[in-house]
């Protein structure tokens, strides 16, 4: 019986410093990690993949802007689901020819994903997530009188909005999900974290305007699974301790209760690798699997042990 | 044995004449078509639905463009896939609803659909659907002379872009459509005639920009699936010769052949009922089944034989 993994790849993946992210930058960036991803099929793994959507959807909300007055605008819930089929068409292209590559024909899938979240989860009184483009104070303050939106002062590159980033309890399609892994097929879901929707008795209706942080959602996906194994695609090799000091020291293999504690030092930054321990904390705990944390080109040497970071249950 | 169906909507269906086609516009259409198809269902039929997305990804192509200076633009063939999950993201929380509604709990699933076409198709050598905005002369002339555009002048609103609308090849998702179909699901595929993909030496690459009919894809998709029926939802009752004419007469139920010797004296636009008629006719021909055309309103007593336009081989 072959393994099983679910790889939560970053939606800044696909983008790089330095880059504009034109549609073909993407598509280059995503073939180099379905080149690994294809390298895992190869060696056995049955996979699902699923994608964050940072800078893509907030290209999708500035487009919706920037045509407003001529063409119906795309709420949120709406620009996540067109970044899913944007970003899952570019990762399934590339991973349909590196698989082909390797002589492997494998179907790949990309599926529309809802995420349930609870309309009383406090994040939907707490705003946080910036999204979106930068602002004036000018028009932050229009923004904020005429449409309701939550803004906030970023960095010094101007303001921005933020939305609610509330807790995703349950991946809708998460059955047929299963069912397409355990009949062979590779599947891109839950793209941008899943697109959050509220449930009232029994309904469906859409969810206020939000995000789901994609970590959390690939975590829940991974667990509901059932996976051998988790895997966090990100832009750093390792998982690092004293991070940039002179002490700096990744982290080749660590238990979640070691982990736990370089967490509580306050070791890892909230917008960056915070996140993905935590997520990566819960699904060590709630499924006694392992996670592993590294970046695309480490992916291979990180499931022979040789490199990234494993995180055990003890 | 339930029987099965493949039920193609028109993207047109969605953005009802005089509306802006705000997304609650859309999703209250959605809702009224989901009714139609959810009746389907609870009368035993297992069902596929495709759609069209004319006015959406005009309006996708606009949003793209308007924010060119600022945000990455999305091609063509991009700009299909997103209308794919916009749409889909709309039909999908649609059918499910309605379909609760009557006590059923279908999974309903929305997949990305690319399509092959054929590179040395004619119809790269000769662009002829229109899409996107309106343009001045001026304005056209530019995008010509910059962009290679191809542009003609659109019943005295302008000027638009004009693209290839190659023959649909093969479905390239349709077995894992297929096996969904069978193990019970509702998938909804194919979205704007799906996404025109060429394949060079055994591998998939990004069409030209183009546009695939999505009545001749969904017809194709229909004949290998091996539907029982194939069912084409227009904003038409039935299928009309001598259109608009005192002699206007609906065709209750009609062969093939007598279908073709209508379509053979000029009785239906080749804008508007003309590629309905020729893809129900390949379908019948090539599949020995049943067509209906009709409009959602129509579709249940369509079915029972009391309204719609049925096509039969013989």
């Amino acid at each position: 019986m072959s393994r099983t993994a679910l790889i939560a790849i970053g939606g800044n993946s696909l983008i790089r410093a330095g880059e504009r992210g034109t549609i073909d930058e993407q598509l280059a960036n995503a073939h180099a990690t379905a080149r690994a991803l294809a390298s895992m099929v190869a060696r056995g793994w049955r996979i699902v993949i699923t994608h964050g959507n940072g800078p893509q959807v907030g290209a999708a909300l500035l487009r919706s802007e920037r045509a407003a007055g001529e063409v119906y605008t795309h709420p949120l819930d709406v620009c996540v689901a067109t970044t899913q089929s944007e970003i899952g068409y570019l990762l399934q292209r590339a991973m349909e020819f590196e698989l082909r590559q390797l002589g492997l024909t494998t179907p790949v899938l990309t599926v529309l994903t809802q995420v349930r979240v609870d309309p009383d989860d406090p994040a939907f009184t707490d705003p946080t997530k910036p999204i979106g483009p930068f602002y004036t104070k000018k028009e932050a303050d229009e923004k904020q009188r005429r449409l309701g939106w939550n803004v906030v002062e970023d960095s010094a590159r101007g303001w921005r909005r933020v939305v609610p980033s509330p807790e995703p309890q349950e991946v809708f399609e998460q059955p047929i999900i299963h069912k397409l892994m355990d009949d062979g097929m590779i599947v891109i879901a839950c793209g941008g974290g899943g697109i959050p929707v509220i449930e009232h008795e029994g309904h469906r209706v859409e969810g206020s305007e939000a995000v789901i942080d994609k970590d959390r959602a690939s975590a829940l996906l991974a667990a509901a699974l059932g996976v051998d194994l988790f895997v966090i695609s990100t832009d750093a090799r390792q998982v690092y301790v004293d991070f940039k000091k002179p002490t700096q020291r990744g982290l080749d293999r660590v238990t979640a209760d070691e982990l736990q504690q370089y967490y509580d030092e306050g070791q890892f930054p909230p917008g960056s690798m915070g996140p993905k321990v935590e997520s990566a904390l819960r699904f060590v705990r709630g499924s006694g699997k392992d996670v592993i944390i590294t970046s695309y080109e480490h992916l291979v040497d990180a499931l022979d042990g040789h490199d990234g970071t494993l995180i055990v249950p003890a």
